[in-house]
């Protein structure tokens, strides 16, 4: 196993906040033993570009301080090394030229190990870059905690934490006014934020992309639960929707922020003011209303539970490198950080809801 | 002047953070000199009923604990006694029978004096009782900050707080996103809050309702605002729009919440959205994207800033009944709070967001 | 096995954020099934009493908008049916005849199985009682988490926020000040808060009682990190000492709170005091000021992880009780919530901090 | 009057969150102008020094993303160029070297007007510069709010967000805990943060170094207060005092952080824990426990009034030099920004805690 002297890093996909901790973790850990960390600037396409603007050695100062600010001090971007291709109807990555753009410069920085902080795309990159020659440990990072592997991904409870602050700032005004409250929250392929979000903030109804069994949600159980509501003298429902979750009434099509809805235009906000249109129409005591949170789950400051999950994954990564445990990702498994193989990892995502929380917000939520 | 035993108080309107410091400021101080206070549900709805259901009495335990909650324990209401009626091209507000309703109620329950929390359509019914022989005291509070005759009312330095939260959040995340970022804010007829919250959260575009000096803004404004900073390296900008701002595009026509658009249908979105579709037809580099915070601007924990305002209010509301000082509402005056005659309050209303502070704004923001 | 149809419920000991939320789901899941529920006041002293004043119903209406709420609607104490003795030098608990009193109010109000929400002591009264025919169920609950049978207790996280929100508050302060800043966090037997509170607020010393491997902290060890990083030009420090941390210089004395101190006097403010003269008489050209946090460690609201947390527990303590599964507490397992023998969990007590968190501060703490 | 072209700018003193704001709007309203900003490092020890390590250009970049952090990306310092001496019994500031100092460095430098941002010392010296021919505009920012001349200084609403929110926290637990919580704000000089941090936090008694009409406050009538409370079946106390509150038991003597007190050893707790130690001695069926808030107080982000505060203040400064006012501070009268001088507004020094929120206090508190 040959020493490791030098440790790279990039950041790539959505930032979230914890981001900076694992950062800066890693820095100090690798400084403990003497190692050097070079950070990758705009997730891969530091490594592809390799040149001053886009390599920098980061030392334990530039770490100070950014233990609980959001964002990332590499920056991130979308790009990818590989190309998706259908063939033989798989889906497959091919290599582009790219990838050797990325071999040649980690030689030419003297780079032993690389570190990727990021969602399924920019694990799936270093888990390919794997089977080519590239020495990689993966940290994840998603608020929308779809990653398999680990219990909880980096950003999740940062992003838990906005909206539940959402939903209990709205329960006080709530109150006073008869309305139907709807909160967009993140979340394409699962309902993760919406679940969690929605339980801790004391939602009434939760839609997720999950679906009820049929896989869509229908505006007619909507409108049964505010109206039971109703009876019981509760003038007011809130209802979390996620930005992926499918109307039956459109046949399960998904109203996504930014795409062209059923009405052919873009509907900018998507499925929550499609479900406002659609409650309007069955005149109900109570006028629809819609908060679209959108970015405001991607920012502010880490929390604790972050904190100490990007601290620990970034010691652990670091660790990992030094030990030859590469191709891997660090998943929290209960209060253990493991290294658990990548192409494992990458073959649950995306990583549904928890169903016991789903079986919770049945019992439970509502009433 | 007869003596006051029995105070009356409600609270009519969109609610806000910090009214419920007020009823327990008014009830302690009520207290303290023997005097009772019975609270009156529902707005105006409360005096117009006047049944066990709408009218309570208000012990100091009933507003214990209450100093910091949002929204208010009495519950509120649009109702209006009056009705507004134009004659003469003029507009005039005639009493139904609910002001004799009222006066029938306040007699029954020995009302010695009301006082009335609320925006200006509720102290504009509390100024035209006065003509009908109720003795008021108003106290203002709106979070859109436009009554007359204060300084700020309750409600809008907590506002400001969850704006100010949101920008934080969003600029945590920007700086990984090349987007334009659009926030709409609360804002029908003024800028207060846009302003306001605007400066405070760093905002590098801020429009409000009032408009540039021809009452109204333009896309194509916004849009070098945005080529400029990029022009800087800035890679991406932060929009804070009120959602009665209106677009020139348009011929100054307002694309409000809940109204039917340019487009022909409800774009319950209202102008941010718009302002997205049209930035984005101008091909910038950046793709924008919107947060509609809606109410969560009504909701939350009063400010530090807000319990002093109201808990002065209201122990100054209950000393002006005591003095026999009515038709007037609490005004704040830099630091003194004076009795300012509701007529004169109402005829200031809506109140245009303060020119100092849109001269900073173009002094010091946007570069 | 007997059909359940009320279940009893109390809380116990010092009060936590959560609580409240998982008084919110037992009542919830509790009557999605018909089976109702109700509350002792006062801790143990509830069922003891038995009286109209001390058992109250809980009703869906009795805990709604509490999800998020701190301290517990249902009140708490110390009270203990049992009697501590030392017999041929064992430590054993004797029943009074309060456990009898118990007995006889539980059948009065026909109670079938009882929930106990708190620390230690109060879960070791339950199982106790087990032995006394009484059928419960323990929900573990303390800020300080040093309950066995769980990952984390109720209130953890909240505490921990608290916590880190201090050291983040101090952060922006100290560099301006050339200061060693000590603050003093609560943990008795056991460093979970000063650990996770330090790491997540990036303290430079954490102090535990658990201390180094002889069991107490030296006050050179602490001037040799100050010392240390004033040759790196760092101009302050952050100091997190947890209440019961034993200063070797003493020969490994507590000097807690409240207690008599090695200078014959009370020393409210405990070690973190001491800590700061000791350093005072070294002569650092920093000077040393002392933050106490005490109780605001148990204050605010609950965070999403405990509301959540809190949730899960109420729902399965009631799941438990209708499958007959006694004298056990709800154990959070990884993501799974477990039913974990009482006897089990509480020989586990105080359960020390987790050793990898303890390795992890070592790696890169202080440097 | 001499065109300016450049200013430098200074922070002194105790820092408080919004200092950042006030530079970046000092810099970016300069800019606007096309006048340069020199950033002079550690309160007057830059001027004094005034080479490399202590002058730093200010660039629009320098500025960016420090609109909301706490401290100062200036450092701040304590040093004094004048020199405090009695003369016939009056107290008299004399000039030392370093006032030379200052003037060769400004003039090397091509200060044309200099911008200090500080309490009273940091003012005062600004004003004494006045009369050695130094042009200066002075900025009043400390969280005890004491300097004359204005509403309000940069940071005491940040203070004040911290004390409210830490009584808040220590409501949601004391109904738990049969106790009286003390907590220590700041304040040597006047009860500011106490009484506005009190009558927002909802404290049961507030104690201030203004003390009562005789100067000092007496343990008898805080026991009064909490002995009346617990008749109202109120059990628990939450008790307010500032640092510099004197007890009439010792003679109106100061009890004060780090000083020697009565026992004639260092109690670095101060008065609080003075006071703990006296209600204990009464026996009252409550234990008192203590919280130290001290550097909290200073620290976390700005909120949105002083961020709009530091702003204005920042802007008007600049505006103040360009148009040939010296010798006088930014000081906000209502809701305008007005210069006033210097002279006048150190004579106001420490301003006493408004009256008539004493007034309110009285009126409505402790019931």
């Amino acid at each position: 196993m040959p020493e490791v002297r030098r440790i790279g890093v990039l950041t790539g996909g959505g930032d979230s906040p914890g981001i900076n901790a694992a950062l800066r973790a890693i820095v100090r850990r690798a400084y403990a033993v003497g190692v050097e960390v070079i950070g990758f600037r705009d997730g891969w396409q530091g490594p592809i570009e390799g040149d001053d603007r886009h390599v920098c050695p980061l030392s334990l100062e530039d770490v100070s301080g950014i233990l609980y600010t959001g964002g990332t001090i590499l920056g991130t971007s979308r790009t990818n090394p590989f190309e998706k291709k259908e063939r033989d109807g798989e889906t497959v990555w091919e290599p582009t030229e790219k990838v050797e753009a990325i071999k040649a410069n980690l030689k030419k920085h003297k780079i032993d190990a690389l570190i990727a902080i990021g969602g399924d795309d920019t694990l799936g990159v270093a888990h390919r870059l794997g089977e080519h020659g590239v020495r990689t440990v993966g940290i994840p990072q998603t608020i929308d905690n779809d990653i398999g592997g680990t219990d909880y991904a980096i950003g999740f409870h940062s992003a838990l934490a906005t909206v539940t602050d959402a939903l209990d700032k709205l329960h006080t005004t709530a109150h006073a006014h008869h309305r139907v409250l709807i909160v967009e929250v993140m979340g394409r392929d699962s309902g993760w934020i919406a679940v969690y979000g929605g339980l801790a903030g004391g939602a009434d109804v939760i839609i997720v992309p999950e679906g009820p069994p049929e896989g869509s949600f229908s505006v007619d159980e909507v409108e049964q639960v505010i109206r039971r509501r109703l009876e019981q003298n509760k003038r007011f429902s809130i209802v979390v929707v996620a930005e992926g979750a499918r109307p039956r009434e459109l046949g399960g099509k998904q109203v996504a922020s930014g795409e062209v809805d059923a009405f052919g235009h873009v509907q900018l906000g998507g499925v929550s003011y499609w479900l406002a249109e659609e409650l309007r129409k069955r005149k109900l005591p109570l006028t629809p209303r819609v908060t679209v949170l959108a970015y405001l789950q991607r920012g502010g400051i880490a929390t604790p539970f972050d904190r100490l999950l990007a601290t620990r994954f970034g010691v652990k990564a670091v660790e990992f490198a030094l030990e030859g445990v590469y191709d891997v990702l660090t998943g929290l498994r209960g209060t253990a950080v493991e290294a658990v193989p990548l192409a494992q990892a990458l073959a649950e995502c995306p990583k549904p809801v928890d169903p016991e929380l789903l079986r919770v917000v049945k019992v439970i939520g509502g009433s």
